[in-house]
Parts: structure tokens; sequence; C-alpha cells
């Protein structure tokens, strides 16, 4: 790919912008995106920054019909003396890669890609919300173009950048959710897309969380797709469990997505010299140690709402109900301490964040 | 669902059509389409025949990001007395259901849209190839319209039927395909998307799909997502084998799809006292008897080709021969009489044929 100037078009006009109050998520997007297009000739070339307005597609354009798409989910964050902060972005762009090889899409040069983005969220600076819990939400996403009505990999693609300012994600705030433990239908399996962040293992999930819904559950916990047995993770959250001290998440087994949040809670307890350990867990060893008392919290990470505690399992028909359904300790420390490293008002050892300028 | 009147609006230009023996599959489509949208308050509405145009869409359509879409795939035939023939519509629509169920999406009116289906077919007449192994291909779709980025069903919907002039579907005509059993990638597994003809099934299947075609191998066999072990179909087709004179295809387990040429396949196989089973059968089942040279036919049902007679497996390193690598003639007499009641060349005693007129 070669590194060629980005092309910026400003908008005429400007859209109102949202009350921070009054923000919900990814309902709202600012004046202007990124895009870029490939060719099997020209590779991803054209790359611009453009007024937001809607794509025109045939309908025959293979991303209607055969589901080739990927996508990534950042925050920019805009700090108290007004800088503009990115978290780590080299680790979406990493696996936006990733994504893209398992979907046989091209590779992108994700240097490149953040430059432009960094560009792109400085044109929409005054878009970034500085209340607490807001920000800005940013989707780069790869749809198919070519117009085929084949199972192949498409010729053509369109890689975009849009952004949203976002309040929190779960109305409840940081408030323990409850997630229901889904034992009947399977988000992904060894030798699928689990590890790829593709719109696949988002529609699968659908219908677990529309029953889980009706229960009274916000989310569902995946178990694995062979035994039902082994967690994988939630809707859109990794997941760690405290046990006696001990930090337990799920190790990459290539069925679950590879968190940024994940990375660096791990990172952050590392540091903390808190035992974390990344292993196989069972649901039932899970459930056994809470009957023991020993289960003292459970969370969930993700870029979204960062750290969501959960408050309750339904398990095979059984409550569990977690550290009273409470937000716990470590829960609330690991949530101060990454968004405050994110939101630029705390220490940021780990050189994880990046100023837009 | 009320069964309102389509509006037509012609369009004013007509495009050139194809040569009919310069057709290709899915890459050119008629001068209409049907098109009718869903919301929450309307239902399905605003049925209408127009123009073949591009579709105008938000960056932030939920199509573009989570996957949640899913089609349909049959056939329009010519005779040679000038009628038009649809080949058991109403079990497309059946299964367009049961995808949408899974999915998440609204019911359609199986009826209804079969009525506008043949009003679309009718309008598009010409378009209809009548040489031998042509046809028209029907692809009934719908995606999500509304725009959100957060994962859950969308509130609004759009459903179009496009048209599509085709030849064969496999470059090589009824000639045997050669396949690659696939022992690393999983298509899809209990609990997940299989029986839905969804986008997610064919993005997961393009990886495994790439690297059988570097070895020399059109086509995938997918084994079942938890011990791949138990044989469940081809990238679009269902899967037969001709065991010394019965024949055998993988039972309907939720995770495969429920073909209608499948089906149609086992009809005529039971009315001409050919036995017949749908059960589990493991790869290593079917390499036994190949080894004992009681494997006497291989063959994929499928809408697309019809019969695909398999000449060649890959299994486990193992190149296994099929009948000499020849169409084997109960394939040959399955394609004959399958195609033949299609084109209303042949007695249709299951009455399965529908007049357009
Ligand atoms: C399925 C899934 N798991 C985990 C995560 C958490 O990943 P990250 O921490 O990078 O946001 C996400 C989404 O963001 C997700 O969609
Ligand atoms: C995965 C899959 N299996 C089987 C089939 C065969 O179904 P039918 O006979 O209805 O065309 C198809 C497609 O058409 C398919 O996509």
């Amino acid at each position: 790919m070669t590194k060629t100037k980005i092309d910026v078009t400003l908008s005429k006009t400007k859209k109102e912008k949202p009350q921070s109050d009054q923000l919900e998520f990814g309902r709202v997007f600012t004046d202007h995106m990124f895009v870029m297009d490939y060719s099997p000739t020209k590779g991803w070339h054209d790359a611009r920054i453009v007024p937001y307005e809607p794509i025109s597609l045939s309908p025959a354009s293979m991303v209607f019909h055969y589901g080739q798409t990927v996508f990534e989910g950042l925050k920019a964050y805009r700090t108290q003396d007004d800088k503009v902060l990115l978290f780590r972005p080299e680790k979406n762009m990493h696996r936006l890669n990733l994504s893209n090889e398992r979907l046989c899409i091209p590779q992108i040069d994700g240097e490149f890609v953040i430059e432009a983005l960094k560009q792109l969220v400085s044109i929409e600076k005054e878009w970034i919300p500085t209340a607490e819990g807001t920000s800005l939400y940013i989707r780069p996403f790869i749809i198919p173009t070519e117009y085929f009505l084949g199972v192949a990999p498409s010729n053509f693609y369109r890689f975009m950048i849009i952004l949203s300012p976002v309040g929190s994600y779960y109305k409840e705030g940081i408030h323990p959710v409850k997630i229901f433990v889904e034992n009947h239908y399977v988000r992904a399996v060894d030798g699928g897309t689990g590890k790829a962040k593709t719109g696949a293992n988002y529609a699968s999930s659908l219908k677990a969380q529309e029953e889980a819904a009706k229960k009274g559950y916000s989310q569902v916990l995946w178990l694995d797709g062979v035994e039902k047995k082994y967690i994988e993770e939630v809707g859109s959250m990794n997941i760690f469990f405290k046990i006696s001290g001990e930090v337990v998440t799920p190790e990459l087994n290539g069925s679950i997505l590879e968190g940024v949040t994940r990375n660096s809670i791990i990172e952050l307890l590392k540091s903390w010299d808190i035992p974390v350990s990344e292993r196989k867990i069972s649901m039932e060893e899970v459930y056994e140690t809470y009957k023991k008392g020993k289960l003292e919290e459970v969370f969930g990470t993700g870029t979204a709402a960062v750290i969501s505690p959960v408050g309750e399992f339904l398990y095979n028909e059984q409550k569990m109900v977690i550290n009273d359904g409470l937000t716990g300790e470590l829960s609330k420390k690991l949530y101060d301490t990454l968004s405050g490293i994110q939101r630029g008002t705390m220490q940021d050892p780990f050189n994880w964040v990046v100023d837009v300028n």
C-alpha cells in the first residue's frame, strides 16, 4: 500500500451536535468519514475524508448476500486540557488484519489508517463530548462491493471509518448487569469465525439475546460450541472471575475475541501483583466456587463499557447472585484506573494512550 | 401483512440482454426488481416493482456491521411452448421464514411474495434464456436497514428480489467435481445458524474454499463442528452417497441447509423404489465403503447445478476417485429427470412446477 496523501473534502453544512446528557450509543454520526477503496489492480487507494453521506450500492453487491464483513470499535476521549486521546489503536488495527485474514479480505496498512484516523478525529474534535462516561466511538469497517451472486471472496472492497459521540453503552451505566448462561445456542466454534470481528458472530447471537432479554437478562454468557461446558465470553465483552483472590479469564482459544480491554486489564492486574491466569474454565467450576462462597467478583471487559460488573447469572435455572449484586472493589478500581488512563486523568505507565496531535 | 396491490413502475430504458452462450452465473441483472419495506408500525409495506437501481444506505446501516441478513435462491425456466415455470417456490418461502426466525427478522407472507415473484418474472420474461442448462436465477433477500451501531435486531428491513439470467453454476458444467474434505475449518455447529440461509455461513466458508482451491479442489465437504467426523454438506449443495445400491444422505440435524433439491431427490428416489435413507454418516464410514469398492456414486444437489457428480475426494491426504471420476448412471438419471421436470420437458407427477401465468 502506498502512503498516499489523504484527500479532504469538508462538509458545507454542519449537523447539530447532541446534548451531552442525551447521548445514546451509536445513533448519531459526525459530519465526516474516512473512506478508501480496494481493487485487485490498485490495492487500497483513493484514501479520502469526505462529508458523511449514504453509500450507494447495487442490490447484487456481495455485502447484501454473503456476510463478508469485518469491523472494529475503539474510542477517542477529550481531556480537560483539550487534548484528544486514542487508546491503543494499533491493537485494533492488528485485530482488524486478523479478521481480514480469516474473511479473505486484503490486509490494510495499520499505521496509515491510524494516521487517517487521527486526521479525521482532529477535524471532528468539536464532536467529542467531555462529560463523565461519554466519548467519541470510532467504527472502522470493511465491506465487499463487487456485484456478484456467487460464494467467493469479493475482488473489490470499501474501508470506512465513521464516528459517533456516545454516552454509556449500557443504559444502567456502571451498575452490575444480569447475565443468562446460554446452553442451547452457540456463538462460535473452533474452526469457525469466533476470533474475527465479523458480522456473522453477532448475527448468530441475536436470537439468544432476545430470549435472554425476555427472561430479564441483558446479556448472554457463551459456552464453547463443542461441549457447551467451557466459558467463552459475553455478547461484546470478555469475562473475568475473581476466585479466592485470583483473577481467571478464559484463554484465547481461537473462538473468542482478543479484546483490547481484556489485554489491558491483564496487564494492569499483573502490574498490581494480583494473580491472574488465562485458562480453560468451565461454568461448572464457577458454580462450584460460587456455592463454596469463593466467587468474589465477576466482570466483563470491552471498549463500550470498559468494565461491566456482573451482579447475577442464571445458570441452568439457578440464580447466582454475585457480591450481593453490587459492584466489587476490584471491578471498581479497574474501571477507575483504566478509564482514568484512557481519559488522561491518570498516569499512563504503559504508554497506551496516543495523543492525536 | 395486508395483501396490498403491488405498485409497478416500468423502466424507461432496457438493458441489452447477454448472449445465451456467454452467460455466467450471477453477473448480469434484469431491468426490474421487487422491493418491500418493514417497519414496526406498518409491518411489511410498500410492495413495488421498480427499475433495477442502486440501494442508498447510511454507512451506519446495520447491514454493514452485524450480518443480520437472509436470502433464498430459486430459478425460473422458459419452456419450448413459451411458458414460464417456477420450481416449488413455496419451499423457498418456507425456508426463508425459517431463516427469518433464526435471525430475528419478521416473517414474510410467502403466498404474497410468490404472487409478486410471478408478476416480476412475467415482466422480465424476455430475459429468461432457453438454451440447455440456462435459466433465470431468482434471488430474494432481506437486509436490516436501521441506522444503529448496537448488537440488537434491526427495527427496519428491506426485502428485495433480483433476477439474473444464468448459465451453469460450475464452469465444468455437468462434469464431476473434485471436493476437499475439510478437517480444520468449520461451517456451522449445533446451536448455530447452519440451518438458516444467512450470510454468516457463507462468509465463514470462504477461507476453507480458498485453501481447497489452491490444492486444486473446487469445493469443500463440511464435517460436523463438534467431532469433525460426521458429514454435513458441500459449499452450496447437499450431498448423497450411493453405497451398495442404497442412497444415503446426512439427516437434517439443525446445522445443514434443508435443500429443496435434496428433498426432491429423496422423493424421486422413493418413487423409483430405490432405497434411500437420511441418517448420520461419518467420513470414516464412507472411506471404508470406498476401500471395499462399495461406494458407487456420490453427488451434490442444489438449485444452481441441480446435480453435481463428485469425481474425487481428498480426505486426510488420501485421494478417493469415485466411479472412475465419471458421472454415475443414477446421478445422470436424476439430473435428466429433475431438470426435465423443472424445464417442463418431462411429466411432473409431484405437482412441483408452478406456471407463472
Ligand atoms: C464478541 C466481543 N468480545 C469481546 C469484546 C471486547 O473487545 P474490546 O475490549 O477490544 O472492546 C468485543 C467488543 O468490543 C466483542 O464484540
Ligand atoms: C449451504 C447450502 N446447502 C445446500 C444448498 C442446496 O439447497 P437447494 O437445493 O434448495 O438449492 C444450498 C443452496 O442453494 C446451500 O447454500
